[in-house]
């Protein structure tokens, strides 16, 4: 992104989360989409606690991040059920009141770290995987559910990845665990907003170069590709931080049940005119 | 909608859209969502210009809402591409530039007026219908287009309706008119993507008592159940004009050939509880 | 394909559709999927008729066709009602009875003809293109609708393509007819099932070298492409053929309202590694 | 199901499979939809190897169906890939070969038997239900994969229920099970297919009065209306079984990667006729 825009996003402050309360999961770096997420909710007025694994806080930088934003950091295991209900009653003491909005932005492949191939899963790793990227999107909602910790009309989001509908050969077992994060969303969400007023949406993120993303073969060569496919280009961290503020706000109170696009229109093409150039020279 | 939460947004101004300009097609009374839409742009600091054809105009009040938002009223028949290269050109006119933002609320199908069953059409009623509700907004795109006449990262979006992926039998011709629209909006948001970086979306609303709406048999009954089946009931005009705003902002830059479902999560619900009662009972 | 595979398709005989009686549009020569359609059938057992418009019957070979499946030809233009009642009038009386089958395989965009590009659409060539392509299928749907001319239990298939879902830059309005047509497969395949047991479904190819697809510009290029894009390679002619068969057999009685791939597995493909290492070497 | 279609059905032999070799798992009572496959599959000409848990095999009546159908039983707990590289390897010898086809139709939510509702989970029983619901796909799958034991143009086909699309409030965890089974078949088809030109594909099927349908809560209530929106009514397990033995046969061989609805058009109704008059009465 260059720095033109980025400074115009900077500057920019439209009040739209004035008030809000919320808990921020998975900021790791300046990279991630929740660092990104975390300073734009702030330039809009929200406020909020940053958590993340003890292991994750070490490894990056999330007190820089909680300084700039005048945030609180409470670690916590998004697997453990205890550590959630310890970080939900927590954050709404620090933060005075019930819960407006929530990120998920958590993700992790033991396969694709170790090595394994999708079609020579060690099957330990992948439970853990499933239970670090998918299980726990239900836990949060359920502690939160259980803990009538949402305000009404409040707002929930966790980062999917189109791999939940179609292949990704590099993409692994986070595929299918996508599949199922999105399908809590829908499950859970019926439930949410039935009896809470609360929203439950998934945004599926154009391929990012985080820290997370980093880490899959050959994913150089696909933001290649997904940038020669969608029509706008790849969204980058700042835009999809920009959609999860909409989806936070006021101005988004019957979208639910949602998994939200934010990649310049890939998921939409079947082929683009420069990917079908590359097959002329041939 | 309570007064409190039409209050609330109503004294709501984000300044999401200032500076910006664009044209509304289709405000006709209080009621319909191009009507809020105008009015929420409004407030959010944009400015526009008001256009439908002249019959509508007629049995409608566009001069009131033009008086309200400080709007130029241009007719234009979006079926005559006369009429939209004209319209175009004074817009920019009006407005002092190109164009930021367009809502397309255009939808009519004479063989519902006509009482004229799916499976009874007359063909030139049909004809008629697909002209005003589906071909117009390539019509629409097409002078955009050719005039170059939306700014870099300008925003398009059009109504859409479920019926174009889901069977609502007394929607008749309207839901395959919706489904051309829907796909006019990918294929050519595809290359006004790329070669214009404008977005090019359609937003699939809940059933909403409009007076289009309003003339569809059996509509009153298909409220109550979408409303039973919607975790958050339906949502009203205003929760779309929401929508649309949001889609002309800054923050949905990346977003784009999107179907997006402004619906109390009415699209991704197989069976509520609710509705499952009904059957209990029997 | 090669011989061998041929050669048993066209050795083997389930009497899959042994006593059935059908209408098949659009064969014109051997290449046609409706062409190897009728083979197909006919080594099945099925009955049928050929039709297509007199000028595409000049153009192609039917006669042959019809001397080696036994078949009458009558010729009608599918955009006439006219044509469409006396074509199900004397498909009748010529094959002694209802009818159990119908093949839909019709498709042409004039704007692609003229070489004229999607976005500078000519659109009384848009609208004749949608006549043929799109409302076609409406019209012969009401007239068998009608006529009660359907068997219970019958089944109507028409040909699509993915580009009613996902962008092919090339493949002009002929996306926007799909998106229609697929749409009418639903809404009529609604009122068909409910009163008279008659299924309507679509079924969405691989792109396939006939008359037809050769017309659209980069078409070969486009063959390649989606050749490295699914795991099991593009689908040819005969595949569909034989997917026809199978939706107009008994063993497929509550299928219908779906478009149903058939295309290798390109429809849920992202990417594949083949298309990846194209983007390794820059 | 009438006698008389049945009668037909049952009478009827196209010799679809003749000469085929498989493995059927989850066969219980002559009410499964695997039980009913394995009856038409063994009248289409297939030969398999039937298997299921020790547990499950002693409160269901698998032997007779072994009897009727010339097959012989293998016990595996699909959750073991050591069982399951037995079952293989039997398999193989016991049919003399490769394999052609495979039916996976396991599933159980332990917080279903153990009514939890879905919003206070006990993540011991969500796992479980993973690991036997879900995972074991992968694990039939890889075992498959790895000792190459399927035949070029093999098909594989898993159950699944619309519930992985949408919500059905009472169908709890298994939704989010079914969401993954049905990403594994299309990321496990991808190599599937490249590598061993095998199909992958599942089956969507409307809800059928099987003993673990009938373990959900409001089950009766919902097999009402869905039958009241499917404008064929529901498919039967009989209906299921003809689709299936479709997509193991050579007529489909280039259909992979697909969630393929057999249910009577349910899955693109938005409302149907019959329900909307229930709310007219209110």
């Amino acid at each position: 992104m260059d720095e033109a825009i980025r400074g115009f996003y900077f500057n920019t402050m439209y009040n739209l989360l004035k008030g809000k309360k919320g808990i921020i999961f998975g900021a790791l770096d300046p990279n991630s989409i929740a660092w990104q997420t975390a300073e734009r909710v702030h330039q809009e007025g929200g406020i909020f606690v940053l958590t993340n694994v003890p292991a994750a806080m070490r490894l990056g930088s999330i007190d820089v991040l909680a300084k700039t934003t005048g945030a609180q950091v409470i670690a916590a295991d998004a697997t453990s059920v205890d550590d959630l209900e310890h970080l939900v009653d927590q954050a709404m003491e620090v933060l005075g009141g019930k819960i407006d909005f929530v990120l998920h932005s958590i993700g992790m492949s033991v396969n694709v770290r170790k090595g394994r191939h999708y079609t020579d899963q060690d099957y330990d790793f992948t439970q853990k995987g499933w239970e670090v990227s998918a299980l726990s999107f239900h836990k949060v909602l359920q502690v939160l559910y259980k803990k009538k910790a949402m305000n009404p009309w409040g707002s929930i989001v966790a980062l999917s990845y189109m791999a939940a509908q179609r292949v990704f050969p590099d993409y692994n077992d986070m595929a299918d665990n996508k599949a199922y994060l999105e399908s809590v969303a829908r499950s859970f969400g019926y439930f949410f907003g039935k009896e809470q007023q609360v929203r439950v949406n998934t945004i599926s993120q154009s391929p990012t170069p985080t820290r997370a993303g980093s880490g899959v073969k050959g994913f150089d060569e696909f933001i290649a590709f997904a940038e020669k496919m969608a029509p706008l280009g790849n969204a980058s961290a700042l835009d999809c931080a920009n959609y999860i503020v909409v989806m936070f706000s006021d101005l988004t109170r019957k979208i639910t049940l949602q998994n939200l696009y934010s990649d310049g229109g890939f998921s939409n093409i079947g082929v683009s005119q420069e990917v079908m150039k590359m097959f002329e020279k041939q």
